[in-house]
C-alpha cells in the first residue's frame, strides 16, 4: 500500500466521519428520536424552531466536553468513569507515543536504508516500519530508548490511574451511604434438612453464630413456575392497555380492572395508586405469598451494621466449603434472580464448562472466518457451486460477492460473538447483571485481542493457531516478523473498523430503525422505550484492542499513531456524549472493570516489550536487544508492585471505611431507617429479567388511564385497607391465581413508580 | 540391561537393606548412640544384658507398626500423621497397581510381538514394556482399562485421604484449646509517625476499630545489636559451664555466677532457678528492658477470643493494603524472629527475587553436572587436563575415576540442593519456621522432579530443556519415547538412591560418626545433643518423586513396581520409627504439606495420562487414545472439585469451630487464663534462630551444677524478689549490658526448663 492510498483511505473516513457526525446532529434535534439519543434524560428535549433542527451544530461535542468527572459520575456511575479514565490514558500516552515516535523514529526508518526515495505519496508504507532498518543499524538504540520512555510513562500514568480510580471507589463507596446491599450477606448452599425449613434453619445458623450483628433474613424463592403465569397475566395487560387505552381523569384514586387475565371475565380487581398500596402493607405480602415448597437453598441475610456483613461474607462459615457459602448482596437492580435458585455446588462445574465452551468458540470461530474468506476466489467458488456461473457473468455481481460480501458475512459473524459470550456469561451462573456483563467482557476481549490480533499476524487456520500454541517460543520471533508487515492492514482497521463503529454507536442505528419502523410502519403510538445499560461487554474489549494495536505498533511503525489518536479522540468525545445522554446505568460494578483495563494494557506492554526484543534480536543488534530484558522485568516488577499495593482495594472493602460509615450513621441516628428499608430492599418480585422494560417509561404519561369500553368495565373502586384477596368482585377466583395477580400488579405498580422518579 | 542383572542388582541391595537393618538394630541397643536414635525419648534407652545388645533383632519393627495413628498425632504432630498417610496412600495405590500391572500388563507386553524368547533371567527388560507391543495391537484397550482403573482407584483414595487429613485439621485445631496464637494477630507495615511510637500507634488503632474484641499489645524489637552481645555472653556461659563444670548438690538454689561476660570480672551476678524467677517477674521484665528506639513496625496484637482474631487477620484493614497488615500469629516456637524486623513492602520483591533465583538455580544445576559426567570420558579428560596422564595409568584408578567418581560428586552437588533451597526461602521472608521449610519443600521438589525425572527423560543440557520448554507440544511425544527406554534407569534408581537412603536415614550416618567424633576423638563430655525436627523438605520430595515414578511407569513399563512396592513398605516403617524415636516436633504446619503432596498426585496421574496418550497415539491405536481423553478431563475435574470442597480448610479455620471453641472456654471459664497466658506467650527473648540448640538436653543433668573453682566463685544466693538488677555485685555495671546479660540468663533459663519438660 502506498502512502497516497492511505491518505485517501483517511481522507475518506474522515469525510465520513464528518458527514455522520453532522447527521447526528441533525438528527438529534429532532422530537420523534427523542427516546433514541435522549433516552435517559428526556427533560432536555424541548422543541427547537425548524431551521434550526436542520442545521448541523458542534454544541453536543462542547457539551460532551464540558462534562466534568463528578457529574459523569453522578449521572452514569462508577463504571463509566473508569471507561472514561481509560480514553484519558489511551490520549495522554499515545499522544506522548505519536510525538516521539513520528518525529523520532519515522525519519529513521526512512532514511534506515541507502535506497532511492520516490516521492512520499507513492512511497510504500513499509518504508515506514522498522523493517526498513539496516540489520546491524546503529540506530536502534533510539528505539530501545523510544521503547523505555513509552514503557516508563505508561507506568507512571497507569499507576496514577489505578491510584485514582481506586481513591474514587472508596470515596464511592463512603457516599453511597443507604446501599442495602452492603448490610446484605447472600448466604447460598444452605443445607437441607427434613425437620426444619431453611428459613428457620438460616435463623437458627446466624442466631447461634453471628448473634450481635445479625438483623433479619428472607429466603430466596423459586418463581419459576409461578413466573409463566404471571408474565401471561402481565403481557394481557400491556395489550389491554394498549388498545382500550382510554384516559380518566381522576388521578391518585383506585382503580378497578376487570380480572380478564385469570380467565374469568366476570370479576375485576382494584389498582390501587402506588402510594396507598405502599402504605398499606408495605412489601411484607409478597413474602406471605410464598409457598413453602418453592424455597431455594439461598438466603439474603441481613446485618446490624457494614462491618458484620463484610466479616460474614469473607469467613469460611462451616467445615464444609460448599455449605454456607456467604458473599456480599449485589445491588436489588443488579440480582440476576434467575441464577440464585441454582445449586450452589453446581457452579464449579459451570464455570469449567463455559470456561472450555468459550475456548473452543474461541477456536473453531475462524472456521466459518476462512470459509467465507474463501468466497474472495472466484474461481473456488464457481467450481464448488456450479449454478452460480449463471450470476456471476454479470459485470457488478462479481465484484459485490468478492469483495463486499466476504466483509459484511464476518461482520455478521463478528456481532454474534458479544451475545454468544453473554449466553455463556449467563450459563456460568452469574448471581448479579454486572457480574455476567464483566464476565461477558473478560471473554469478549480475550476472543478479540486472539482472533483479530494474533490470528491476523499469525494469519492463520485452526491447526497453525495450534501450533503457533504448541510452540510459544516462536511466537516472538514472528510477531517480529509479521508486525511490520501487518501495521498497514492494522492501519485501515483502525481507519474503517474503529472509526466507523465510533459514529454507529453515535448513531445508534439500531434504535434509530426500530423507532422509525414502530412508528411509521407498526403505527405504535408513544415512542419506542428499550433503554439500555452501557455495553460494556462491547466496547471495552474494542479501546482496548485499539490499545494494544498501539503499544505494539508504536515503535515497529509509528505511521499508525495519528489515526489511532483521532480515534481516541473521537472516543473521549461520543463515549461521554453516550453517557450522558443514551445509557441509563441500571447497574455498577464499582470500576472492577479498571483491573481488565489495567492487566489488558500491562499484557500490551510487555507484549510490545517481547516483539521489540525479538526484532532487535532479528536486526542484530544486541545491545538494544540486551537492555530490552530489563525494561520486561522492570514492567512485570511494577505490576507485582500495583498488584500487591491496589488491587486489593477492588477485591474487597476496608474495615476500616465501613466502620467509620457504620458509626457515623449510629451518630447521626440513621442507622434504624436504613434497618427498616432492608428487608423491603430484596423483596422478591416476578423475576425482572424477563420481563421487558418496554413501557416504563411511558406510564409517567397514562398510568391513569382506565379502559372503560368493550368487555372490560371502568369503576371506580372505593379506597379500602387490607389485602386485595378480601374484595368482592374477586369471589371465585382460585386462590394462587388471585395471589398471582395481584403480585404481578404489584411489581407493575413498582416498574411505574421507578418510571416517575426516574 | 537383562532381567538376571537386575536381580543380582536388586539381590544385592536387599542384602544391603538387611545388613544396614541388623546394623541399626545392633547400635540402636548401644549407650553411647541413645542420643543418636532415641533423640526424642531418652527415657526408653535402659540398659540392656551385653549379648542381648549385639543380636540383631525385629523388636523396633514390630514396634514401629504397632504405633497407631494417635499415637504417632500426639507424639509427632499432624505433619507427621501426613506424611504417613501418603506414605500409606502410595502403599495401597501400587499395590493395587503391582498387581493389575504384574499379571495383567506384563504378559501382554512380554508376548506383545511375534518374536523368539529367550529365558528369561537372559530376556531384555524392554521386552517387559509398553515398547514391545505391536503398532495397531488389539491388546492395547488392556493398558487403557487399567489406566482407567488405577486413575478412578487413586482419585477414590486420595478424596478418602483429604478428608480424612481434613478432618484431623479441624480436630486437631478443636483440640488444641490453650495455642496463644490462635488469639493473636502478627500486624506488620505499621506506619510510622513522628508524634508517637509505634506502640502507641497500634494501642489506637486496634481501640479504634477494634475495640470489642482487643486486648493488649506486644511490638516487636529488632535485637540486632544487643544479640551480638547476648550471643557473645552466651558463648562465654557456656564454655565456662563446660569447662569449669563441677556438681553441686544443692538443686533449686538461687546460685551466683561471676559476670565474667560484660568485661569486669569482680562483679557477678545470681541466676534464680526457674520456678523463682518465673514466680517473681513473670516476663513482663523483658518487655520494660526493651529500648522505644528499637522498636519495629510489627506487633503482636492479642484478642479475646479466637474468632476475632481470625477475624482481624482475614479482613483489609486500611485502604493501603501495605499498612497494617494483618495474619495470625505462628506459634511462639515457630517464629522465625529475625525475619519479623524485615519491613513489609520489601517481601513482595523478595519473593520474586527468590523465585527467580531457584528457577535459574534448576536450569543451571545441570552444568557442574554434565561436566561431571564428562569424568566418565577418560579421553577428554585426559587432553584436558595431561598432568593426569600418569595417574590414570594404573589399572584400578581409571575405574574409580571414570565408574564411581561422577556419582559421588553428583551425589554431593545433590546433597547441596536442599540446603540452598532453604536459604532460598530464608531470604524469601517468611516469619515462622515451619512456613520456611514448607517453602523449601516445594522447591526441592520442584527441582527433584525436574532435575531426576524430566532431565533423565529429556536427556538434555541446559539448551535442550530450554528447547523442551519451549515446545510443550513435543515433550509428551518425548516422554512417551523415552519413558519405556528409562524405566531400566528408574529401577535401578530405586533400587540404588531409594534404598540407600532409607538405610541411611536409619542408621543417622551423620549423627553416628559426630557422635563418635565427639565423644572418643574431641573427647567432650556428655552426648551430643543437637535434636533435628523432621526435615521433610528432603524426605518428602523424595517419596513424591517415586510416587510419580512409580504412575508414569505404572502402565508402560510395570517392572517397576514390586521393587517400588517394598521402598514404600520400607519407608513406612522406618520413617514411623523415625517420628517416634529420633526428631524433635518443634513445630508444626497443621497439616499443609498434604495439599502439596495432592498436588503432586494430581500432577502425577495427569501427566502419566498424557504419556499414555502420546504412547497410545504412537502405537497408532485410536480407541485407546480417545478413552484416555476423557480420562485426563475426569481427573482434572476431580481436581477442581477437591479443591473447592476441601482446600480452603488448609487456607484458613472456619468461624463455627472457633466460634465453639470460645463459648466452650468462656462457659469453663477457662477465658481469663488464657487472656493471662497471652502477653507471656510472645515474650521477645534474644533471637532463638542463631542459637545452637546444644546443651539444651544436657541440661537436665547438669542444670544445677555450678563453678566454683577459678577466678568465678559460686556463692549461694538468697531468696530475694524484684529484678537482678538491684543487687549489690552488679553495681559498677553500665545498665544497658547488665540488662543485656539478664536477658540472656532469662533466656537460657528458659531454654533450660523446655529441656526439662520435654
Amino acid at each position: 500500500m502506498k502512502v497516497g492510498a492511505l491518505l485517501t483511505s483517511a481522507g475518506i473516513n474522515i469525510g465520513l466521519c464528518v458527514l455522520f457526525l453532522s447527521l447526528y446532529s441533525i438528527l438529534r434535534k429532532q422530537p420523534q428520536n427523542v427516546k433514541v439519543y435522549f433516552g435517559r434524560s428526556i427533560s432536555r428535549a424541548h422543541r427547537r424552531p425548524l431551521l434550526e433542527r436542520f442545521v448541523p451544530s458542534p454544541s453536543w461535542i462542547v457539551r460532551s466536553l464540558q462534562c466534568t468527572e463528578d457529574e459523569l459520575l453522578n449521572t452514569a456511575g462508577l463504571d463509566a468513569v473508569v471507561f472514561n479514565r481509560v480514553l484519558v490514558f489511551s490520549i495522554r500516552i499515545f499522544s506522548l507515543a505519536a510525538i516521539l515516535c513520528v518525529f523520532g523514529i519515522l525519519p529513521l526508518n526512512y532514511f534506515g536504508q541507502d535506497m532511492h526515495h520516490v516521492l512520499i505519496p507513492s512511497a510504500s508504507l513499509e518504508t515506514f516500519t522498522i523493517g526498513n532498518v539496516q540489520e546491524k543499524s546503529r540506530w536502534l538504540w533510539v528505539h530501545c530508548v523510544v521503547l523505555y520512555i513509552i514503557s516508563g510513562v505508561a507506568c507512571f500514568l497507569l499507576h496514577l490511574e489505578y491510584k485514582h480510580i481506586a481513591r474514587l471507589r472508596l470515596h464511592h463507596l463512603a457516599q453511597t451511604n443507604d446501599y442495602p446491599s452492603r448490610f446484605t450477606v447472600l448466604v447460598r448452599g444452605i443445607p437441607k434438612s427434613s425437620h426444619e425449613s431453611f428459613s428457620s434453619a438460616v435463623d437458627n445458623f446466624f442466631t447461634k453464630y453471628h448473634a450481635p450483628s445479625y438483623l433479619s433474613h428472607l429466603v430466596v424463592h423459586k418463581v419459576g413456575k409461578l413466573q409463566k403465569i404471571v408474565m401471561g397475566a402481565k403481557k394481557a395487560y400491556w395489550k389491554f392497555k394498549h388498545f382500550k387505552g382510554t384516559a380518566v381523569d381522576q388521578p391518585r384514586r383506585p382503580v378497578t380492572y376487570q380480572c380478564c387475565l385469570c380467565g374469568v371475565s366476570s370479576n375485576s380487581f382494584r389498582l390501587l395508586p402506588i402510594e396507598e398500596q405502599e402504605r398499606e402493607n408495605p412489601c411484607a405480602k409478597d413474602s406471605n405469598l410464598n409457598l413453602p415448597d418453592e424455597e431455594c437453598a439461598a438466603a439474603f441475610v441481613f446485618f446490624k451494621t457494614r462491618y458484620a456483613a463484610l466479616i460474614v461474607s469473607e469467613i469460611l462459615q462451616t467445615s464444609n466449603p460448599m455449605k454456607w457459602v456467604t458473599c456480599l448482596a449485589p445491588e436489588r437492580d443488579d440480582m440476576y434472580w434467575s441464577n440464585l435458585w441454582l445449586p450452589y455446588k453446581q457452579l464449579w462445574i459451570r464455570h469449567i464448562a463455559t470456561l472450555l465452551g468459550s475456548i473452543v468458540f474461541m477456536f473453531i470461530f475462524l472456521g466459518p472466518g476462512t470459509f467465507i474468506q474463501g468466497l474472495t476466489q472466484l474461481e473456488t467458488l464457481q467450481q464448488r457451486l456450479p449454478f452460480l456461473k449463471g450470476i456471476l457473468k454479470g459485470k457488478y455481481i462479481p465484484q459485490l460477492v468478492t469483495g463486499y460480501l466476504p466483509s459484511v458475512f464476518l461482520q455478521i459473524f463478528l456481532y454474534t460473538v458479544p451475545p454468544i459470550m453473554m449466553l455463556f456469561s449467563t450459563l456460568e451462573g452469574p448471581i448479579s447483571h454486572s457480574e455476567r456483563k464483566k464476565s461477558a467482557c473478560c471473554k469478549v476481549l480475550y476472543f478479540t485481542i486472539w482472533n483479530v490480533f494474533f490470528v491476523n499476524v499469525l494469519s492463520g487456520s485452526i491447526i497453525n493457531q495450534l501450533n503457533a500454541l504448541s510452540s510459544p517460543k516462536d511466537i516472538p520471533m514472528q510477531l517480529a516478523r509479521a508486525i511490520p508487515l501487518q501495521a498497514t492492514f492494522f492501519t485501515t482497521y483502525v481507519l474503517t473498523s474503529g472509526w466507523a463503529s465510533l459514529s454507529s454507536e453515535l448513531m445508534q442505528l439500531f434504535s434509530l430503525i426500530w423507532n422509525f419502523v414502530r412508528k411509521y410502519i407498526l403505527r405504535k403510538k408513544g415512542d419506542s422505550d428499550l433503554i439500555f445499560s452501557f455495553p460494556y461487554h462491547t466496547e471495552l474489549p474494542k479501546v482496548l484492542l485499539f490499545g494494544l494495536l498501539g503499544f505494539t505498533c508504536s515503535v515497529l511503525a509509528p505511521l499508525i499513531l495519528p489515526f489511532l489518536l483521532i480515534y481516541f479522540f473521537l472516543a473521549y468525545v461520543v463515549y461521554r456524549n453516550q453517557f450522558i445522554n443514551v445509557y441509563w446505568t441500571k447497574y455498577d460494578t464499582g470500576g472492577l472493570y479498571w483491573p481488565i483495563a489495567y492487566n489488558t494494557t500491562i499484557f500490551s506492554m510487555v507484549l510490545t516489550q517481547i516483539i521489540c526484543l525479538a526484532v532487535f534480536g532479528l536486526k542484530e543488534s544486541p545491545v538494544a536487544a540486551g537492555f530490552t530484558i530489563p525494561l520486561i522485568i522492570l514492567t512485570l516488577l511494577f505490576n507485582q508492585y500495583c498488584r500487591k499495593r491496589l488491587l486489593p482495594l477492588f477485591r474487597t472493602y476496608p474495615a476500616q471505611v465501613l466502620i467509620d460509615m457504620d458509626r457515623e450513621d449510629q451518630r447521626l441516628g440513621r442507622m434504624d431507617d436504613i434497618h427498616q428499608g432492608l428487608q423491603c430492599a430484596y423483596c422478591q418480585s416476578p423475576d425482572t429479567d424477563d420481563i421487558p422494560l418496554e413501557g416504563i417509561q411511558t406510564s409517567s404519561t397514562d398510568e391513569d388511564r382506565c379502559s372503560s369500553s368493550g368487555e372490560s368495565s371502568c369503576k371506580e373502586g372505593v379506597d379500602q385497607p387490607g389485602s386485595d384477596l378480601s374484595h368482592p368482585t374477586l369471589k371465585g377466583l382460585p386462590v394462587d391465581r388471585l395471589r398471582t395477580a395481584v403480585r404481578s400488579l404489584a411489581f407493575m405498580i413498582r416498574l411505574q413508580k421507578r418510571g416517575l422518579s426516574a
